[in-house]
């Protein structure tokens, strides 16, 4: 249940509240909200006086399902709002890793020339094997605040554990919660506590309930910058990486009020069909795009069959706008 | 293995030879071709002086492979043509199942309204439970050819088992292979023999592979009228009814030399979300659409959920042009 | 629903009745019994006088439900009688598929070596290739029909479409309906008319709903005669062919009256794991276990890699003993 | 590549050589072992004066493989050990949440009883949703620790995420690494550094390939006491929670050196079906068995529909004997 408390309740009564009811406590606009758990379906008359509004809701999608709020949430990446009202599908660009200082200048020279902003890179990869490349870590994240300090970019790279994510939160504007790791509290209770911008992708062998409730980890914290990817389910289909799950995208739309980024280049793991996957992303009316791009694909440290390659990357911008513009949105 | 034969081989020797390499035989452009299993990957040195030209494939994805036909095959839908270089994406409506002739004339009467030409409608349907409803029969293609005469529509339906192809055979325009039906081979080879188009669905448990050896039964049976349909995988994710894999459209396209049509409706079982997935679909660039529409959606006898009443599909309709116009296809 | 007329209910009311509540019109023990679909909930005042007892039902899993008939069903496989209270655990031997007289003999000396009583070979093979071995057909069904008379043997094959399904009843003992042809109402029903047990393979990517009412169709005919077989699910993991399902046979086991036969030969696709997942699968307490052993499986026509060699046959078969004995069953 | 150093190697010059290949330097027996990527398949002639023998692997499946140490791997659990030619099936039992001291006693109480040893219970809950119960945390360490100490028992609990590794490593005697954490190199990296026993379960949507490699994070660290889980798939059946991957466990017995450790529990997801499926792990011969038994699970906190009663345990355990027995094993 989510509970509205009347403004003349202060904090510390609220406080109490909270503890009464084992909720969460946050301030929307100035006002408490308390969250509890979803199997309370009634408030004992006691504590009505305290109460403005409050929701039922069937399960555990709480603050993020438009039954509690019906407008879809506005989030900043950098000077740029989606969500919202804004119909804004931001193009979010860059290699899958940061591999070195040339190679990141490149990509974020590629953004400046087409007029983008949103930075991606890996420094901290999540690799299955030890024995792979395993990203520059702190390294990586400095050349990635280097390049915000040179251009101006909006920068986004991924948590792969706990152990790490002060120095993620430190030098990064949005923080990437990748799919092997969004089950993992310990970065999700962080991000909660923190008022940047916070992209939580859905692990490959995650149903959107449990997507949906990885968010509300971080809202019932206070913090409501919160960003879906979808970006592929493992199924038994092996002849593409992953199979990226439009369907899911509707289900999201209709049920739930974070905005929604589609990342086609991990769930295709193949740059030939990208292009297109990338514009049917766009034409479901989205809220941004992923598209891992290198200036040279071939020599990639990670993921190089994915990636486009700079004029690829260009080519696929430059489609783009007229299927934004088909179904009432613009690419930025 | 594909071999193609001198001009100057006659029919007889063409038999003669395709026995000695167990090979089907079929006419292309008035020459004889032959289709061995791809394991064959040598041509005996006395065979080579009636040979013009020959594939060796890494599988049997064969004559539907771009590595032996590059350029994507054409199919006429009644008097459209889809495929090759058309650029044409061809909107199939209808029910989900023909219950009655006022309902079927009232969905006649929308494609008319809005100008198509294609008319769906199930008449054996692949129930699996013996006690829901299960399709008015030859009833219902009678239904069909009788809008086919009155309103000059291309009608397609679906063939349940082997036991009734005959008769859909005679009834419609184009056979429908079901998605549960597609592995039966009945059904394949005697849609192998004659000459009209065949949609064949994908299984939502089948691989690409599998799919594109499916359309190669009818294929090798010299019928190269078939057409590709994807309309979702069973998948962990029960929120939609299956997952549309584009994905493995993407894959189709780069692979295959069939055309594809889309089947959004099955995917999402839902109506509220068929929309966007509707215009996804139209912006990979594909030859066809089917969705799902009823007079009365609440009232149909099969899948209820999923389709659009006719006022949604007049608006989806109305939208989809703009979304091919931005990827250089237009809706017929 | 499934109602229960009183036995002074004649023929002709019962045909009636049928009619009445659209449903269908069995015998058991000399009692007509009505099935209609389970949305039925309630019988109308005027009919109760007709009824002995009736059955309301969740969903359409009906003849098949424990909520029906709470003891599991009796199967007869030749001589042999398996399910009920009988501990039996049937052990099925013989090749993928027939390939020639000289081998199918040498599979029925094993079995009447071993002592055992129940011989596989496939005839009509669903392969999804049209370029591989398609099995003898009706030269196989004949060669089958031979071992029986030889060595007496019960003798199971596949039927793989409705075109041949007369011909596989009348020269098998068990007619077994394979992962592919499960969902083929063409073969279902006519499975439906006779006496003859039908062996049901789940399909690859059959839910247990699904499978369960697959059998449906075969019990509302009037053949009460059904075992049902798990032989592996399409899951992402394909280091294996295909992912036994044991929590679904457990689910089974508390929920459906129908014995249950496994098959790990096609779940596992690799011989070397077949002795172990057999023992597991005996371990659940099952009425019958599926094994595939060729002669020489290096030159098998089909399925080489996971067909066991006589030896290894012999010597997992002595080895089940103890296991089945472990949980109370005996291998036949 | 696994590279076996000479014994007059020293250290120093070991080291030397990890930097030159970009190695894991390990100790096996007082000698040094490096581990480099498996992509490096031949050794410069430079250094092979300091190489006593090398493997070249396939894959990154390199210390876990069976074909650089055929025989399986031994563990020590508390006192007993498990693996090798042991033969030993370890029983682990316990609650899925520690909940009170007075249930943790009664839980010790029981495998005391049964003369069992090892004994389960979650402290921090890997729960998908922030409004659910998410462990007692630290006092649920404590509390086992107790119960260590009271009555000699081996405990085992998981770590969620990588901030409170630290602590699990402190207070358990085998770290277990849960199905949604198995990724998280946090956790990985630390359990790689010490001596305690480390058993990682696979994740639900994880191939075999990646949970090898997980223990390869733990391996090529230097810890050699790793034991695999597994405890489901997540497929698209949902009448049960998961499906056990028994192909999966015949798969590793074959290719992989680690001791394997089963848990019915959570694929089956009910009660119901367990002890069937427990006798079918055991019948598989494997090195361990988790099971989740309550003295009241209807009011445990978690899982409340999977967790046997008491009475249910130890009816199960004493089935196991003659399932073990049968493939010359034995409960422990």
């Amino acid at each position: 249940m989510i509970i509205k408390l009347r403004q003349t309740v202060d904090s510390k009564k609220a406080e109490e509240l909270a503890l009464v009811f084992k909720a969460f406590h946050i301030k929307e606009n100035e006002c408490s909200t308390l969250v509890t758990a979803s199997s309370l379906k009634e408030i004992p008359i006691q504590y009505q006086e305290f109460i403005d509004e409050f929701w039922v809701l069937d399960n555990d999608m709480q603050l993020s399902s438009k039954k509690y709020r019906k407008e879809k949430r506005t989030v900043n990446f950098g000077n740029i709002q989606i969500g919202g009202n804004t119909n804004n599908t931001i193009l979010i660009g860059g290699p899958c890793s940061v591999e070195s200082e040339e190679q990141i200048r490149e990509s974020s020279q590629l953004l400046m020339k087409l007029g983008l902003s949103a930075l991606r890179g890996g420094c901290y990869k999540p690799r299955t094997s030890p024995y792979s490349f395993q990203g520059l870590g702190l390294e990586g994240l400095k050349l990635l605040a280097k390049m915000r300090e040179e251009f101006g970019l909006t920068v986004i790279t991924e948590a792969r554990d706990a152990t790490h994510i002060d120095e993620i939160i430190e030098y990064t504007d949005v923080i990437q919660i990748g799919a092997k790791a969004m089950y993992d509290q310990g970065i999700l209770r962080a991000c909660a506590k923190i008022k940047k911008p916070v992209l939580i992708k859905r692990g490959f062998g995650t149903t959107l309930q449990e997507f949906v409730q990885a968010a509300e980890f971080v809202l019932s914290g206070g913090n409501d910058q919160v960003i879906l990817c979808e970006r592929g389910l493992r199924t038994f289909e092996t002849a593409t990486r992953f199979t990226l799950d439009l369907c899911g995208v509707a289900w999201l739309q209709e049920h739930c009020n974070l905005p929604v980024i589609l990342d086609p280049s991990h769930a295709m793991g193949y740059a030939y069909g990208v292009p297109n996957l990338a514009r049917a992303c766009v034409a479901m009316g989205i809220d941004g795009l992923l598209i891992e791009a290198h200036p040279n694909p071939k020599v990639a440290k990670s993921d190089a069959s994915q990636q486009l390659n700079h004029d690829e990357f260009e080519e696929l911008y430059r489609s783009l706008h007229a299927v934004a513009y088909s179904v009432g949105y613009k690419i930025v």
